[in-house]
This record gives structure tokens, C-alpha cells and sequence, in this order.
């Protein structure tokens, strides 16, 4: 995570850096700094906490604009090594380097004692000022050697930008992958962890490859291999512009974002039906993709994991392969188990979360086929599947994911379908159904939607709980992860999803009178089942939020509040069900004072591992 | 769940039930009731709470033992529907019938508007008063007749103890998916859920087999088919006896337990070793069971399904085939895609866990091979798999279990190990020297228990939280899983393992200031990376207890308190780090207060789904 900018251009740097924070501040906010040429020498202005107290911070200097004071670099921060200090805040200074960071420096600790036994010692706790004393150890006025004998030496994720106070109005920039994109507009020239912060500048822009540096003046940005050799970049072109990712009315992105959905799911479904069939001809993705095909893994992280569950549960049910889900960071390590006849599905809104990359490139050195499933176009993920499904959900602000999520499922649903024709164990006709069910769910997310108020009344009762479980069988588990997931990040109530079968192996000793149960029944044929478990919860007194399908009949003493779904088959009810979890988990944050969007400690885009 | 006992003899029958289901609390003790027959009607006697609260009200009811009150029924129930009431309590009674009840009714509501319109309207919250009035409805004298008739119209798992108040001296019993055990003994007859509850009276009993009725009096035993034909039982010998039952010294079974784990770990491998290599012959399995077989799914509940977590990783490695685990109520219901080339391996310590079973038994109907790794011999989950592979950990009477999930560790290592060798995949001189490795588990599980002390100091620190977080990568994931629900299920903490890199994708947010943070740093392959995590969590001041590996540098600033394992490899490391966990959640729920052996809302052997 952390968001990282550097600028070099015509126009005052200050404005420039703290308004592209602004714009990357979902990367991280435990504290903020710019660091910039100021008559000829290098000034940093640092603080812990949120853009805004630096942009207070900076204001209050009063620091005139001046010609030279067009370049500089910035950076808000997402805590890895060190605590949350000023001191730890970047830029980071060493000698005539100053750089800012987003990663993390493996080896560390080894590079430290070599530097102290060079007598040069760290002010900070941080990884990032080691990087900037070995820099500054090894610089002789050849910025570009230096870097390169750097890389030699640095283990780890990274992205750097570097000023040198003898070099004034360039910038040096370098990623190894956490990423980058850089454009030159009238302005200057722009580099930056993400396009937002890029877009008010220029529509065209170009991911920075790994392991190349960038060198960035006014005039121009240079890009070239470590072994000095030029390189021209490949220009992309975003298709959204500004507005889409501002709030629109809505008092924040994560409520505009959750009534996006049916916007984001006919953008994601419609443009992939032909002849009322699924279709990827316009996604390149071949029906050949299947051939011989015996097992698919999906690997993802957070809420893309969880839509996994749901991709997993359709994939099986209508290709009869064997799926398993795994979390990207315990499986790029467990030596797995994958070969040709694997396919492999990646799943991240951002395409650039390190480990779910780190899963992609493990899979294809092994052989398998990769498709991902991602949001942001041209981002790493999408750049290194064999095949891309894109989600349109249209940039994705908040921290806490929502339409992304159900962008996600309709693609794995579409997948199931289509392959499922293709592979002959689908009939045309029922695969044409299901297309016609797939569509259903729009007009019903808007129905659920329209129940926010209903929600909003029950999340007043949780706003004083500080424990709380989420139950269901089935589809309703895999659901019920992504429930748990979205109350706990955002409200910071201590939720958990529990299959409901498996609750009585231990869980239910936390359940006493009062706790709060959120118990998703949208399952006609495990019903019985879970009502079973409800009594269970109930018999313990349990604060019981129930949520089932309308005309399903529900017992009013087993629940404290009942909500109804419009009326949808089992296999469908997840893309309403997850509405009301999301309505559920932001009124409960809103009533408890929190900041919906940028959760403590969290940032979205998780680069680091 | 739930315990029931029957008694008809020579002897008076109250002492015989309240010893018996003192016995049996560990099955539940949210109530408990006895009925006998007193001068010629029946008396019941029943109370909410344990069943000490039920003697002492026997006890000062000063019934005069009398000839003629030596025949009755005695229930201590787990609450599935219905809270936890006296009305609720077992006994019920409806009309002639009186009847204790384990397992769960599902049609009840249908039975109970049938039986309304009849204008038997019950008095408790119970699926089993419904059960009590139809048999009352259908009983015109004849018993037998009376049970055929009711076991066509009920749906659901039971077992049930009835008697009829026109029959003294009789007791009727009949089981689906539930347990029951009997045994004739010089006192009588005896039937109950679980063997502690017959063997101060016979070492030789047999298992009530399915949809049999079971008629005890106090001279014989008799079992009928439903179509009233005489079946004759296959009786079973118990080589422990009670004082294996018993805490020996110790202040809790749970503690005692924790320190057999040399012990159990000793009877469940050496039995299995032959020329230094793993082998099977004793136990019937042969190396064939692999031919053919591409795919392993583990199936279990709880901390059986924990151990497959472990067991997975380990299969994977020295097998190469892809493993599955599945939670076993999720399993049973998602349509598995199961074949004849699939092993499925179950895992629990009672074989009598209902989802568990329930999964075996759709396993064996897909044509799977199925084998199961079971503490109680003879019991449901061993009968019905190809093979069986037992856990020789002796009885585990505290409810959270402990020694028999290290020995349920051990037997997998053993699979893996043998058909590793078997296979081919597994060099003899390599496989040899993992059977060192793991002799060498014992010693190091014994060095691990002499840190009591220091863990007990430890767990001081965490009476007092509320909220605690395990995180670990790899095999320290898989026990962390098993840490958690440890510490939950008896200290009431709420406690969440998490995949160390997955934390920061939302449940970061919830470690602050002081939150306490259990992190496993046991797996040398991933030790630098699984630091990293922690000093995200240490830039949060999250309070860490970190768990190394002997001889593995850990910087002071990273951790609040360490605790260093013996030296042992990666694979090795659970069995040392679980016996660290174990006494981490014993000792808090210790100082907390609590039933450390019986915690609220939980029983041990999970009969219901």
C-alpha cells in the first residue's frame, strides 16, 4: 500500500503533490509528506495523520511560490515497519538523497549493519531510510549507477521516487512490483502509485515496467532497462474521467458505490450476451480454454477471495471440476499442486495486489492456465493472465469493497454459464435460462435497494455491540464471510462468519443473551437446516437479525428482525443478500461515528505482502 | 448432543441415572431430569442447570428407595429448540408416554399442527414433547406397534428412551443417527448415549444398531428389526476402564488431558512402526488403498477439521495429489463431486459426530474410498468406513479436546508417510528418517509441557481482553485455526486466527492499542515474511506474544512476550506449538473464572447437525 507521487513541471509542485495524495489517500493515511526544491536546496514538511493536517501543515509556513519550487515528491503512508511517528513519515533524507517508498525492504536488517558499520546510522524505524542511506552511500553523482548497483543489493517489493538535492527538477523513479504510472501533460511530467492521481492531468498514461527507471524532467519522462538501454513506453488510455470517481450527492463513495451496483452489474453482464447465450468473443477468451481442463483453482485476497467461494459453489455445480479456493498469501507458498490441466482464476478489483500477482506468475511458471478477473485495466493482474475477464464496475473508491464484489460474482457466474455450454454440460436452453435469471438481478438489487431505510433502523441495535456473528449454509456462507468481513473493517465491531453446522464445535459458547446473530436463510434447500441452527442460537437468547427469501415462512420467535428478500432462486440470492450486508455494515459504521470510507489502519490496492 | 441413560434392574434407579448422566454432562448441561416408576405411576424430577442441581433436589425430596422404583430414564440436555427452562427440561410426559430424547425432530411443526387438530396442544417449547404426544396418540397398548408406527412419521436424528405408565419395569429404546450403547449387567439392564455410562457396571456391551427397537428389562435385553424379527447383538469388550475417566490428581480433565499428549502420542505411532518405516498390517489397511485414487478430500467438524488442516499440507507435500478439506456440514449438502478415485478421509475423536458420519456415508454411496481416523472404537464414523485407522489417546472427557487432536495429527503424518513410501514418492531412507523425526515429537512434546509456568504467567495477561487475534502462515495458520477455537470455546475470549497475510485485507482494523496478538513464527521456509506481518501489527501497538522455534533470532521490539519452542523442522512444529496453545487457552479460562472442562452452550460428541 501508500500512495507515492512525483512531479516535475511548470506549475507550482505543492499544489500538485498534496492534491495527488488527496486522490491516493485511500492507500494509506497513518501520516503524510512532500519534499520539494525550494532555492536550491530540498525542504520536507512530514506529519502523522491524514493529507489534510499536512495540507494545514503547509498552508500555515506560508511558504511563497517561487520559480524552482516545481518539483518534489509525496507520499501518504500505510504503516509496514515502524509505528506511526513523525519521524517515520516520509520523504526519508540521507546525505543528497531523498526518496519516498511504497513496499517493503526484505532484507532490511542485514543492509543496516552494513551501513552502521560504515558509521551510517538510521534516525527512523524504518526500511525506507535504509534504502536512502545505501543510496546515498553508493551515489558518486551517477544517479542511474547508483540505482542499479542499489537494485543488486535491495530484496523485496518496491516502488521509489528520488530526488538528489545536487540534481534539482528531476526525478528518478524505479518499481519492482508495487506499481507505478507516469504521464507528461502540459503541466510537466506526473508519476504515481495509481491513475487517479494522474487524471486531472492526462488521459494517457503508462505503467511503469518492473525493474526499469524512469527518469522524469519537465520536458520529458526517459524510460530505461538497468542496462541503460531506452525503452519506449506502451501508452494506455483511461476511458473514465474525474466525476466517476468522486461522491455524486452521496455523503460518501462507499453508499454512491453500493448504489452503483446495478449500473456495474449491466455494465459487467449485458456487453457478454449474444443470442441470449454468455459470450467472450469480445473478451478474446476461446471456449478452447477448458480442453483438458481437470481442476481450476481460484486464488484471491479479502473480498475477492470471498467471491470465490461464491464462483466456486456455481463452478462445481455446473462443470462438475473439483474447485478449491485459496488465500493468495498461504498458496504461493504451499509448494501447490497445479500443472497444464489447471486453470487458475485470479480475482482483485485493483490488478495489482502483490500476492494474488505473486499467485498468478507462480501459476504460469508451473504451466497452468490463468485467467483473471479484474477491475482496473492495463493493472499487473491483467497484464500477466493468459486471459482477463473485466469487471466494469468503474473505479472503486472507498476502502471497503462493495460493487466491485458483486461485479466479481457475475463474472465467475458468467464463466460457470458459458463454460458450462461450451464444455456440453449446460443445455442451451436451461444455460439461456440462467442468462435470463443472471439478469433478473438487477431490477431486484435496485428492490433491495430500495430497503435502506428497513436497514438503516437495524443497525441502530448494533451500534453499541462490540461482538457479532454472521450464519448460513451454503451459498450463505460463502456470504456470510463477505458480511463478516465488511461490518467488522469498517465499523470495527468483532464479527466473524461461521458455517451455522459447525458453530456448536465451539463458537457457540460466545453466544449468550443479546449477541447479535445475523442469520442469512436464502437457501430453500438447506432451510430446515438452518433453522435448526437458528433455534440453537435462539435457545441461548440471541439477538437474531434474520434474512430470508419473501414468501419463505419464518417463526417470529426465532428472530428479533426479519428481512425479506424479493423473491429469487437460491443460486441468485447471494447479489441481494450481499446488498444488505453492505447497507447493514455501512449505516452500522455511520451510527457509530466512524470514517466509512478510510477505515483505521487499512488502505485499499494491497501491495505489500 | 445430549446424554440419556435407562436402568431397569435389581437396585434402586435413581442413583444408578444421576451417576450415569453425571457421567454423561460432557454430552450437555443446560438441564436435566429424571422419571421412574415410584408405587406404581411415574415420578419426575427435573431442573435447569447441571446435574448436581438435580441430585441435590432428588436428594432433598428424601424419596424412600423402595422396591419397585429400580426402573427409569434420565436425560442431561443441550439445548436445540427451545431456551433453557425447567417446562423444557427432559423428561416429557403425554399421557401414558414418558420419554427422553438426543437428536433433533425436523418435521416437528407439521407434527405439532397435526397433533393440535386432534387437540393435543403441548405445554414446552421441545421438539420432543411433540414426539411424546404422537406416541401417546398411537398407543393402544402395544409398544412396539405404537414405535413403528411413530418412526414412519417422524424425520430428523434421535435416540430415544420411553416408558409407558401401564408397563412398569419396561424401558423402550430406538435410534436413528444418534448413539446408544446397552449392556446387561448382574444390577440390570442398561442403555445410554455413551459407554462411561456402563462401565462401572460391564465391560461388555454392544452398539444399538439403526431403526432397532431395544426392549430392557431387568432380567434381558431383546432387540427386534421394525419388522419385529429378533436381531441378535454383536457385542463389543472396552479395554479402560473408569479410572482412564477420571482426573487422577489433576484439577480439570482438560489439564490432565493436555498431559497425556506424551503419552497418547506414544500409542498411536509405536503400535504403527515396523523396521523403522510406518505399517499398517495390524490395522487392516492395505497399501492398495491408494491405487487409483487423484484426489484426497478430508472431511470433519471442528478440531477434527483443524487437524485436516494440518494433514492437508502434509498429504500434498509427500503424496502429490491435491487435498481437500471440508467442513462436514457444508460438505454433505453442496452435491460434492466425489468417485471411486477419491479417498475420503474423516476425522473424530467420539465416530459418532452426525455431520461427519452423514458425510461418510455420502461418500460411500458416490463409491469413494473412505477411511477414518476415530478415538472410540466400535463407534458409528469406524463401522461404516472401508478402514479405519484409531487414535489409541484413551477417553477425552473435557470438552475442548486436546489429546486427541495431537494423536489425530500423528495418524495423518503416519498416512502420509506410509503411502508416500507406498507410493513410490517417498524415498525409504527418507521416509525412515521422517518416522525418526516424528518419534521425536514425544520428548519435545514432554520439554514443551515444562514451560507450564511460563505460559500460565502469560495467559495472566490476557484474562482480562476481550478480543485476541492468532495469526500464523502455512502449518502456524492451520494451528492457529486450532489455537482460536481453543481459547474461544473455554475462555469466551473472542478469538480469530487469520492467515498472517490476509490480516491487512480488513480484520487490521480491529488491532489497536494492546490488542493481543498470538503470532506463530514456527515455519523457518517463511519466517522473514511471517515477521513483516508482525511489525504490522506492532506499528498498530498490538500486544504480541510471539511463538518461535529455538534458536530462531527474534528482535525484543517486535514482541511483548516469547516463547521459544524446542528445536524440531518446519513439519514438525504443530505438535509442540498446539500443546502451547492448549495450556494459553486452559490457563486463561482458568484465571477467568470458568468451567474450564465444561464451557456454556458447548457439549462434547456433536450428535445433532
Amino acid at each position: 500500500m501508500c500512495g507515492i507521487i512525483g512531479f516535475t513541471g511548470y506549475t507550482e509542485a505543492k499544489k500538485v503533490l498534496i492534491d495527488g495524495l488527496t486522490a491516493l489517500e485511500y492507500r494509506g493515511y497513518d501520516s503524510a509528506g512532500i519534499a520539494f526544491y525550494q532555492q536550491g536546496s530540498i525542504k520536507t514538511i512530514k506529519t502523522t495523520g491524514k493529507v489534510s493536517i499536512l495540507a494545514d501543515k503547509v498552508a500555515a509556513l506560508k511558504i511563497p511560490d517561487e520559480e524552482g519550487s516545481s518539483c518534489g515528491i509525496g507520499h501518504t503512508r500505510w504503516a509496514t515497519h515502524g509505528g506511526v511517528t513523525d519521524t517515520n513519515a516520509h520523504p526519508h533524507t540521507a546525505g543528497k538523497v531523498t526518496l519516498i517508498h511504497n513496499g517493503i525492504i526484505e532484507n532490511y536488517r542485514e543492509l543496516e549493519i552494513r551501513l552502521k558499520e560504515e558509521g551510517r546510522t538510521p534516525v527512523s524505524q524504518t526500511d525506507t531510510e535504509i534504502a536512502a542511506l545505501l543510496l546515498d552511500s553508493l551515489y558518486e553523482g551517477d544517479a542511474l549507477k547508483a540505482i542499479r548497483q542499489a537494485v543488486e543489493l535491495i530484496e523485496g517489493a518496491y516502488a521509489f521516487c528520488i530526488i538528489f538535492a545536487d540534481q534539482p527538477e528531476v526525478i528518478y523513479s524505479l518499481r519492482n512490483s508495487s506499481p507505478l504510472v507516469a504521464c507528461h501533460a502540459k503541466e510537466g511530467s506526473i508519476i504515481a502509485s495509481d491513475m487517479v492521481a494522474l487524471i486531472d492531468y492526462s488521459k494517457d498514461y503508462f505503467v511503469v515496467p518492473e525493474m526499469h527507471v524512469v527518469t522524469l524532467t519537465k520536458k520529458k519522462i526517459t524510460l530505461t532497462d538497468l542496462d541503460g538501454n531506452q525503452v519506449c513506453p506502451r501508452m494506455l488510455h483511461v476511458n473514465w474521467d474525474m466525476t466517476a470517481a468522486k461522491k455524486g450527492g452521496y455523503p460518501h463513495f462507499m453508499l454512491k458505490e453500493i448504489h452503483e451496483q446495478p449500473d456495474s452489474l449491466r455494465n459487467t453482464i449485458l456487453p457478454r450476451i449474444q443470442n441470449k447465450l454468455p459470450d467472450f468473443t469480445a473478451d478474446n477468451i476461446p471456449d478452447s480454454l477448458f480442453d483438458g481442463i481437470t481442476r481450476i483453482v481460484i486464488t484471491a485476497c479479502g473480498t475477492a477471495m470471498h467471491a470465490g467461494l461464491i464462483g466456486r459453489a456455481m463452478l462445481e455445480k455446473l462443470l462438475r471440476l473439483p474447485v478449491t479456493v485459496e488465500v493468495a498469501s498461504e498458496f504461493r507458498y504451499q509448494d501447490p499442486i497445479i500443472d497444464k490441466n489447471t486453470l487458475v482464476i485470479t480475482i482483485s478489483q485493483s490488478g495489482e495486489t502483490a500476492d494474488t500477482l505473486a499467485a498468478l506468475k507462480l501459476s504460469r511458471e508451473r504451466g497452468a492456465s490463468t485467467l483473471s478477473i479484474v477491475n482496473v485495466k492495463g493493472s499487473s493482474i491483467a497484464r500477466e493472465s493468459d486471459y482477463v475477464l473485466y469487471t466494469h464496475a468503474g473505479p472503486e473508491i472507498a476502502v471497503a469493497s462493495t460493487k466491485a464484489y458483486t461485479a466479481q460474482l457475475a463474472c465467475l457466474y458468467l464463466l460457470a454459464f458459458r463454460f458450462g455450454f461450451a464444455t456440453g454440460k449446460l443445455e442451451k436452453e436451461v444455460c439461456m435460462d440462467e442468462m435470463q435469471q443472471l439478469l433478473s438481478i438487477i431490477p431486484a438489487v435496485e428492490e433491495t435497494l430500495a430497503q435502506d431505510k428497513v436497514i438503516e433502523e437495524i443497525s441502530k441495535q448494533l451500534t453499541e455491540k462490540e461482538d457479532l456473528f454472521f450464519i448460513g449454509r451454503g451459498l450463505d456462507y460463502a456470504l456470510s464471510c463477505e458480511g463478516s468481513i465488511k461490518l467488522k473493517e469498517i465499523s470495527y465491531i468483532h464479527s466473524e462468519a461461521y458455517a451455522a453446522g459447525e458453530l456448536k464445535h465451539g463458537t457457540l459458547s460466545l453466544v449468550t443473551e443479546g449477541v447479535p446473530v445475523v442469520a442469512l436463510a436464502t437457501q430453500q434447500k438447506v432451510y430446515s437446516k438452518m433453522i435448526s441452527n437458528i433455534r440453537e442460537v435462539k435457545a441461548r437468547n440471541a439477538f437474531v437479525i434474520l434474512i430470508t427469501i419473501d414468501g419463505q415462512e419464518a417463526e417470529p420467535s426465532i428472530y428479533d428482525y426479519h428481512i425479506s428478500l424479493p423473491e429469487i432462486k437460491d443460486d441468485y440470492a447471494p447479489f441481494l443478500a450481499a446488498v444488505v450486508l453492505q447497507l447493514l455494515a455501512y449505516y452500522t459504521s455511520l451510527h457509530r461515528g466512524l470514517n466509512v470510507d478510510q477505515p483505521r489502519n487499512l488502505a485499499k490496492s494491497v501491495t505489500v505482502e
